[in-house]
C-alpha cells in the first residue's frame, strides 16, 4: 500500500490514427491533460466531483469511463478498497482527443498507485479499454495505449495485445486544434465503409510503413508525406466544414501534414518544432473563425512519458 | 565513357511483398543473381546469348527484360551506342524471386557504366520498371528497386516515385526454396480479389508499420510476428500445395517468419542467422520432397549492395 492516501495523475490527450495508422496508431501529446484525485476513503469506487464537463458526464461509476476502469482494475485485482474519485475535464469531450481514454488512464493509475502499484502502465490498458468500451462502443486501445505509455504507440494486433512502441523525433511537434462543433465517435464511425479497394489498401500500408520509417529516421518530410489517409478521412471529412481548405492552409502554415484527430472534428498537425506548430494552428483557426466556428488550439510537443502522477 | 569495353554485372534475387507489404516492400538477399557480360560494340542494342534459361527467354532485345531496360535508358539518354549484351541466367524463371528483374537490372546496370555512369542506380529505376511492364504486365518496383539499390525498399509511392530504404539488422538471413512448380505473376494476380474488407485492411497496414519497427529496432521476434499477410497470402496460396503445413515445418526449422516471396511459387524465410536459414530450409525442402517435388534452397544475408559490377 503507498504511503500517500491521496495522488493526483495528469494523463495526455492523445491523436489516435495519424491519418493513415487507421485504428493502429496513437501519439500522445503534451498539452491538454485531464487530472484525478485519487482517494482511498469509503466504500467502492464513488466520484465525488467532476469538473469542466459542463455537467455532460455521468457521475455513476459504472457509466463513467474513470469509473470503470477502476471498477475492472479492483476486480481484477480482488480487492476490495473503497476510492473517491475528483476529476478536472481539461480535454474537451467528443473532440476526436481521446478524452475518454485520458479520464480513465488517469483514474485507473491513480487508483494502482494507491494500493502499491501492483500492475505495469501495459498491464493497466485493459482496464481503460474496457472503459472505452463504455464511451464508444469499441474497445481500442489506439487512445488509451499511448495515453498510458506516452509516446507513439502501433497497436499491431488487439487479441493478444501487442503494443510497439516507435521513437519519435526530438524536434516533432503537434498542434491540435479543436472547432465549437461536435462529432460523436460512434457517428464517425457509422460513415466508414466496411470494404476498401485493394489499390487504397496497397497506398494506405505503404503510408503506415513509411511514417514509422520517418519517425524512426528522424526524416521530418517523409513524415509528411506519409500522413496521407485515403481510407477514413475521404468520408468522416465531410463531417467538417471546408475540410480540404483547412488542409492546405496548414500546410501553407508551416505542418508537415494534418488530418483529422482520431473520429474528429479536432484537427491534428504534426510539425518541426514549436513555432510552425504555433502557426500552422493559427492557420487553421483562422479558417474556423472565417466560418464563425469558436476554435481553441492546443501546441506541444510529443509527450513520451504518458500519464504523470503528481 | 569507361575505359573498359566490357563489364560485367551481378543483379541479386529479390523478395518482393515480404508477407504483409503487398506490392510496396522488397528485399535483395545475396544468393542467387543474374549476370550480364556487356561490351560496347556493333549496332544497335544485341542479345548474343542467354544460358541458364533452357531456351525459354526471347533473345530479341525489345522482348527480353534486359534488352527493354538498355534501350529504354539509351533513348532516354539520347545515345545511339552499340551494345552487346551476354546473359547468365542464375535465378529460375518465374520463381517469384524477381528474375525479370534481376535480368533488367544487372543490363542497365552494366550499360549505364559502359557509358560512363551518367546516372545513378535510383535513376535507372524507370527503365527496369518499364522492362518489367513487358515481362509481367506491371511497371512494379518492388522488384526493381532492391536489386538496384540493395536491402530492403519501402516503394511509398510510385507516380511520383518515392523510395525508402529500410535498415535491416545485422544477423537478418533468408532462405529462398524454389519448388520445381510453376506460378506465372499474370496468373498469380489475376487470383487476387480487388477489395478486401476493412479488418483485414487494418491489419495489414498495423502489420507493414511492425516490420519496418521490428527492422530498425533489430527486433527479430517483432520481424517474425509482423510477417503475417491477410491480403495475398489466403488466395496466393490456393497455387502453392500443402502451404500451410510447409508454414509451419518452415517455423518449427528456426524462421522467424515465412511466406510466398512475390507472386510465388518461391517460399522465403527471413531467420535469424545462416545455422536458422539453413534448418528452415532443410524443413521446407522435406515437405515438398514428400510430395514428391523438387526444389533448390537458396539461404543468404541481405544484400546491402544491390547490383554488383565486377
Amino acid at each position: 500500500m503507498s504511503k500517500n492516501n491521496t495522488v493526483r495523475v495528469v494523463a495526455p490527450a492523445t491523436v489516435a490514427n495519424l491519418s493513415c495508422g487507421f485504428d493502429v496508431m496513437g501519439l500522445a501529446v503534451e498539452k491538454p491533460g485531464d487530472i484525478a484525485e485519487m482517494t482511498l476513503a469509503g466504500n467502492g469506487v464513488v466520484i465525488k466531483a467532476i469538473h469542466g464537463d459542463g455537467g455532460l458526464l455521468p457521475a455513476e461509476a459504472a457509466a463513467n469511463t474513470a469509473g470503470v476502469a477502476v471498477l475492472e482494475f479492483l476486480k481484477a485485482q480482488k480487492l476490495s478498497v473503497g476510492i473517491e474519485i475528483i476529476l478536472h475535464k481539461n480535454l474537451p469531450l467528443g473532440s476526436g482527443m481521446g478524452s475518454s481514454a485520458a479520464s480513465a488512464v488517469a483514474a485507473v493509475t491513480g487508483a494502482n498507485y494507491l494500493v502499491g502499484s501492483p500492475l505495469t502502465r501495459e498491464e493497466l490498458l485493459p482496464f481503460v479499454m474496457e472503459a472505452e468500451r463504455i464511451a464508444c462502443g469499441a474497445a481500442h486501445a489506439d487512445n488509451a495505449a499511448p495515453c498510458l505509455m506516452g509516446g507513439l504507440i502501433l497497436v499491431r494486433h488487439t487479441e493478444p495485445l501487442d503494443l510497439i512502441s516507435i521513437p519519435t523525433p526530438k524536434e516533432l511537434t503537434c498542434v491540435l486544434v479543436h472547432p465549437d462543433i461536435e462529432v460523436k465517435t460512434r457517428d464517425a464511425r457509422k460513415v466508414l465503409k466496411d470494404t476498401l479497394s485493394l489499390k487504397n489498401g496497397i497506398l494506405q500500408w505503404a503510408n503506415t510503413a513509411a511514417l514509422v520509417a520517418g519517425m524512426m529516421k528522424a526524416d521530418y518530410d517523409l513524415i509528411g508525406r506519409a500522413l496521407t489517409d485515403v481510407v477514413a478521412e475521404p468520408t468522416r471529412s465531410i463531417l467538417i466544414p471546408n475540410f480540404e481548405k483547412i488542409k492546405e492552409a496548414a500546410r501553407l502554415g508551416g505542418a508537415l501534414g494534418c488530418g483529422i484527430s482520431g473520429s474528429g472534428p479536432a484537427i491534428f498537425c504534426l510539425c518541426r518544432g514549436i513555432a510552425a506548430a504555433q502557426t500552422a494552428g493559427q492557420a487553421i483557426q483562422q479558417e474556423f473563425e472565417a466560418m464563425g466556428i469558436h476554435s481553441e488550439t492546443y501546441v506541444s510537443f510529443v509527450n513520451t512519458q504518458g500519464a504523470i502522477i503528481f
